[in-house]
């Protein structure tokens, strides 16, 4: 099932899209998709659902995030290759975390805002888990059973908030507008190739960022199982895994985003977003 | 007014603490204190109430935290001189600032329980600061404005996992447990006296930490314009203000908690808390 918000920030409306990838209103079948959907058995009340029934929404006002009010945005650092090569780093002992915060969320066509002092605004693509039921200290081996799906997110950073002020990555993942995640939700049921799809993100229609999960370090069902060893886990949290290389921060010079600039990012399956840049203002 | 939820974990109902220190309770007048009645105005509805008709709670089952549900927990680090000293490091340029995963929220009288492979448990007494309404890019000057109130909390942290496996802070300060607050919920008309009071926490009796908040590098109204400067903020988000010295990394030898341990902590006007320190066991 692809599950998806429909409707302006604040007032969305939950919806599905049919296999013709039609918009179809789940108005008065359930509530919005959010973690509260989720932690109330929400995705097992839409089994059975005679989708042809559910009316058509022809032009959506806008497209909301996925999955709304995340208890908590766990995201992963340097687990790809090629991505660490890079950024100048070297492969850590364990997965590096670090967190995002929950009011960076937005949707998959809102604009990306650069914050209040912004010079280093970067891009990274990454696949998106959405945690289905609650997990303490689950095993790599169990970890599908707590995921209810799967999602298209960037992790928009500003790089000086995050390298050189002061310690903790999340000064500079955290701005308002610097988590997309969506068009939709794909439950795991209809994505289980979560491990082998492409990964890609242009900027102003040149492509920046071509990888595929298949070469992430961590699995995914690994980083599900190494999150619970520091936190439990309940539905609705988000785990960015992380990003393969291309981002702006590697190139040589560097190259960051600037007002005006359009970003288009895919994961293989999940839907591409599409943002414009601007700058904050009051 | 002090508020409090009180009753087992999921089914807290809320309450305020009278002038008598009795507990009575406001269910059918207003929704659990949490993010959600802050956002909804809800103090604003506690106005003009007629306290002594409020029926007394004279044994309550258990007293949860005064805040349910915060949006994100965001805390500071190395904000006291002599802490700073303590730890071997030295102050850094700016605000150092972590995350505590929100599921580390409990009450003030619940086990701490050390967490799976937990050898460096310590305790960090602080006074926490309770978002009242959004805020974005405000001004030293206006954060009052949006401040609900302040409570106690201890930052509870595991040192090896924070410091020692692979990179950010967070993996040892989000364990379940990890974040009490509590008892109650002063609101800021009430606490105008938050720079300058004093903080203690004793383990199995013997005063570990002693300190004034008037102390503290960075003032509590400099904390929210600089978080602000990253993310915005919203009612029931919580900020942890960092800890004096007197934590068990900074002894010689170090100290840390053991099952069967007692911490009891105090900040001055806003209650004390008392925990049992336990082992996870599945």
């Amino acid at each position: 099932m692809k599950l998806l918000n429909v409707g302006l920030p604040g007032q969305e409306t939950p919806c599905l899209l049919d296999s013709n990838n039609r918009i179809r209103s789940l108005e008065g079948v359930c509530d919005v998709i959010s973690s509260d959907f989720l932690a109330n058995d929400g995705l097992q009340a839409l089994k059975n659902l005679d989708v042809d029934s559910l009316p058509i929404i022809e032009k959506p006002d806008r497209i909301g995030a996925p999955l709304l009010n995340p208890g908590k945005i766990i995201a992963v650092g340097l687990n790809y290759d090629e991505h660490i090569k890079e950024t100048g780093g070297k492969q850590q002992d364990e997965p590096v975390l670090f967190t995002k915060a929950v009011s960076a969320l937005s949707g998959p066509f809102d604009l990306i805002e650069r914050p209040k002092g912004a010079t280093q605004v970067d891009w990274e693509i990454e696949l998106v888990v959405i945690i289905g039921k609650p997990a303490r200290y689950i095993s790599e081996d169990d970890a599908e059973a707590h995921i209810a799906g799967f999602c298209t997110g960037i992790d928009v950073s500003e790089r000086y908030f995050q390298k050189s002020r002061s310690g903790q990555w999340l000064k500079g993942k955290s701005a308002d507008t610097f988590a997309p995640i969506g068009p939709y939700f794909v439950t795991l049921d209809e994505f289980k190739q979560y491990q082998s799809c492409a990964v890609s993100l242009d900027v102003n229609g040149k492509r920046m960022q071509a990888s595929n999960t298949d070469t992430m370090i961590h699995s995914v069902k690994k980083l599900v199982s190494y999150i619970n060893e520091f936190m439990s886990l309940q539905p609705g949290d988000l785990i960015f895994t992380g990003t393969p290389e291309g981002v702006g921060l590697g190139m040589n010079p560097p190259q960051f985003l600037k007002a005006g600039d359009k970003v288009v990012a895919e994961v293989e399956g999940l839907g591409a977003q599409q943002h414009n840049v601007v700058d904050y203002s009051a």
